[in-house]
Order: C-alpha cells, then structure tokens, then sequence
C-alpha cells in the first residue's frame, strides 16, 4: 500500500476517533502518516481542516483518509460535504442512527466521551486507582490491601508495573503488585501480608531468556540478570504460584492490554459489572 | 432510556469495541450493564455468545445492543446470522470494505490491534516511557531530562502524576513531572535543572477551591490543604509560569485524555507525526 496521510478530526480528544481508526487501519499493512485535529467544535475550524486535507492531496496525490467523530451536525456537514475531498469514514453517522430507532428517542449530540465527565464519580475512581497503584507499585506498602481490586504477583521485570497501572488508568481498578524475591523462594511461600488476600492474586511469569535480556538492559552483566538465575527464579515463582492456588499467565508475548484483559476476565473484580 | 445490556464482543482484547461502543452510547442517557467477551476466535466461542445473547434478551424482553470487532469473516458471520437477536454494530463492515476498494487490496483480517506488535518498537517503547516518567514522577530525579519529550510543572496535586502516566501510557511520551514547591515561589524562579529544558515544560493549574478540597482528602485540616495556602501557591506559581514564558492550562474541569490531547497539540514532541 502507497503512504497515505490519515487525519483523525473530533470534536473532543480524537482519541475515540483514533483508535477507531487505528484498528481499522491495522487490517492493511501500512503506516501511514498520522495527522490529529482534535477540538474541531466549529464550522470555521472544520473548514481549514478541509483545507489542509484538500492540501494533502494536491501535494501527495492520494485520498487521504479521514475518521471522524463529530457529534455536532452542523461542523459533521462540513467534513463530509463534497468540498472535502478526503475518504472520510463517519463512525457517527453508521451508528447513531440506527440507535435512535432501536431507543426511540433521539442522541444527545455530546461532545466528546468526556466532557460531561471529566469529574464524574467514575472519573475520580480512576484517579483515585492511580493514587492507589502507585502507592502500591512493587510491595512499598501493604496498608490498606483489603481495599485493593487485583494484587499482581511476580519475579521483578514481569511485566507488572506497567500492567498495574493500566488497570487503574483504563479500567479505574486499584492494583497493587508485589514481587516474589529470593527470599520468598527460601521461605517458601508468598509473603505473608498476601495471604489473607489470596483470592485477588494474579501471576505474571515470563520466559527466562527474555526476563534475562530485560533485565541486562537494566544492570548489564549483573548475577540478577544472569540466565541461569533468571531460570532459578522464574521455576521457583511458577512453583510457588501452583502451590498457592493463583492464577498466572506468561506475559512474554502479550502486551500489557492483553494481560489485564485476562485478569479482568478471570479475577472480575466485584467492582465491575462483568 | 430503558435499562439495556451492552456486549462488546472481539477477537482481541475487546478494548477498541468498548471505546468505540462507550462513545456511540455516549450519545445518549444510559447506564446500559455492560458484558466484555474478549478473545472470541472460533466459530464456538461465538456461538455461546450469541446463546447469551439470545437469551438476555428472553430475560429482559429488550434487545441487546452489541458491538462487533471480529477480523474472522467466519467468526463474524455467527454473529450476524439471523439466529443472534441483538442488535449488531459492526465496526469492521462499515469500515473496511471501502477501504479495500480504494486501497486496492485485500484487508489481511488481522485478529486485534495488538497480536502482532505486542513486542514492536512502538510498544516497547511505551513501556519505556511508563518507566521513565515513573523515575521522573514528582521531581525525583533531574537524570536524563535531555530525554524527556515533555516535562510537565505545577503545584502539588494540580493533576501531573495521572497525566504524565496517561501520556507514556497512551502517547509513549517520555514524561517527567516536577512540583513547583513555596521554596520555588520564595527563590522566585523554576528549579534550575529545568532551565535547559524550558522548551519541553508545560505548567498545569488548578482552581484553588478545588485544590484545597483535594488536599484535605490527603491531609485534613493542615496548612498544606488551607484555602489561603492553596490561594497562595497557585498564584505564585501562575506568575512563575508566566514570566518563564511556559504554556498552561487549568486542569479544574479537565480530564487527563484532554489535558494531555492539548498538551500534545501544543508541543508537538519531536518523536509524534504530528
């Protein structure tokens, strides 16, 4: 596929718009360039953005595509009027309208997923499950465990961090994690401030020889980083995960999305209506 | 709007049908129940769902909306098949036939966004940068700034931590984030690690009412979260910001998606087509 220019044009963030897109467009193999207009909310900022795409053109010779989500009628108009000369891909139009049918009423043309929400209760929870993850990133604290949704276990570099703070950003989930050291494996068992809360452990294991290449990035050349004790504490933390009774998975090749889909879906905290 | 339940049915993670879903239903008064069936991607799997489906509608008497990501035309099609009695918003078919036609070429009906960039340069790279701005979070280390894309300023609890995790999180954007403090107001000048960096800095504000109300939450009844205290602090820090010639915004009735979509317009780090 040529280079394209894509353009994401909303009236809120783009970020809808933009991952709209993006799924559609990772059906194609191609990388094309982004352009993102967000805030488009009148039809004079509508139009220059016409223009820009019509320039686009002109200067590349391809369509640009453009995905739009515009809940304004008036500055919608103004995209998908002839003038523009972009492919424009209109997730509004495709839907909105069946749905008034179905509801029998009409949509409230808002704009923006948040505009009204910014400082909704769900809102205030997301940030409140950032707070709360951050405070309790890899075992710094074990207060107020019991109010946690998800506690994620593993050796350190598996993934956790990363997969604990998207839960609390995407989802308004408050997860802790702690890592299983060296010590554990000594004693054995997992730390005892997780046992009374056993049922809202997860495991994250990785493959030895990725978990030793990450790690070498950190500490080059290091006994932590060092293969054969990447293996050690990799069969030592899937052993005691399977004494323990919790769920893990490998988070080798998955992408920290994926993973807190999977814990979603087999944790389902009480919090989410699943 | 009568109470409705809301599937969001994908082959991958479900993340892009429930972004998209959430925001077409945005459209309109609802709280609907929401039921997330990630990792449909057999012709089986589809067809329980479709079971649920039919049979959420037998006890509820109202047809459920659902949203459809599937790349498997074979999968999809269970979907769609007269048998499923929800009502079905196809992404994908909406979408990716006229892109075919103007591209040319077949869509490669990749399953989900992530499957094969799950360890790609991109994605790697947004972990890095959750690293880096967990480093860089609330001034904790002047090391490395030259890397940052962004270094965002303000008072303490004007919103920087949520935002600059969003940003790495979402964007991939390096983002560091120093709290402008009273010794700062009494020296009268931004901490002088950030002055190379003046160019990659972006101040965030705060009402003070909203501040103080956030502060007392933390720390009730001391001075850190007194009214006068928070008057104080946010003006000192306007003028800073001011006379060092750094963009602000307020992020009193923002959400993080929006204060970082404007940050991002504003800067324009080096490493986004923008």
């Amino acid at each position: 596929m040529p280079n394209r220019t894509v353009f994401f044009v909303s009236d809120g963030t783009g970020i809808t718009a933009e991952t709209f897109g993006n799924s559609i467009l990772a059906q194609f193999s191609a990388k094309p360039r982004h352009v993102r207009r967000p805030f488009i909310d009148s039809e004079d900022k509508a139009d220059k953005v016409v223009s820009e795409i019509n320039a686009t053109l002109e200067a590349e010779g391809l369509r640009p595509i453009v995905f739009i989500t515009l809940a304004n009628e008036s500055v919608r108009k103004v995209l998908t009027a002839e003038r523009c000369k972009g492919l424009v891909m209109d997730m509004f139009a495709s839907f909105i309208e069946p749905l008034e049918k179905e509801f029998g009423i009409k949509s409230n043309h808002r704009v923006g997923r948040f505009s009204d929400a910014a400082k909704s209760e769900e809102y205030n929870d997301r940030i409140e499950a950032i707070n709360f993850s951050l405070a309790h990133d890899d075992g710094q604290s074990a207060k107020n465990l019991e109010q946690a949704d998800v506690i994620l276990v593993g050796v350190s570099r598996s993934g956790k961090t990363p997969t604990s703070l998207y839960l609390a950003m995407q989802h308004g989930i408050k997860a802790a994690n702690y890592p299983l050291i060296p010590e554990d494996f000594e004693r054995g068992h997992l730390p005892s401030s997780l046992a009374p809360h056993k049922r809202k452990c997860f495991g994250l294991t990785i493959d030895p020889e990725r978990l030793s290449h990450i790690r070498h990035e950190r500490r080059p050349g290091s006994k932590y980083a060092a293969i054969e004790n990447c293996r050690y504490e990799v069969r030592e933390a899937e052993q005691m995960m399977k004494r323990s009774g919790i769920s893990w998975l490998s988070s080798t090749h998955k992408s920290i999305e994926e993973i807190a889909t999977t814990i979603l879906r087999d944790i389902r905290p009480d919090r989410l209506i699943y």
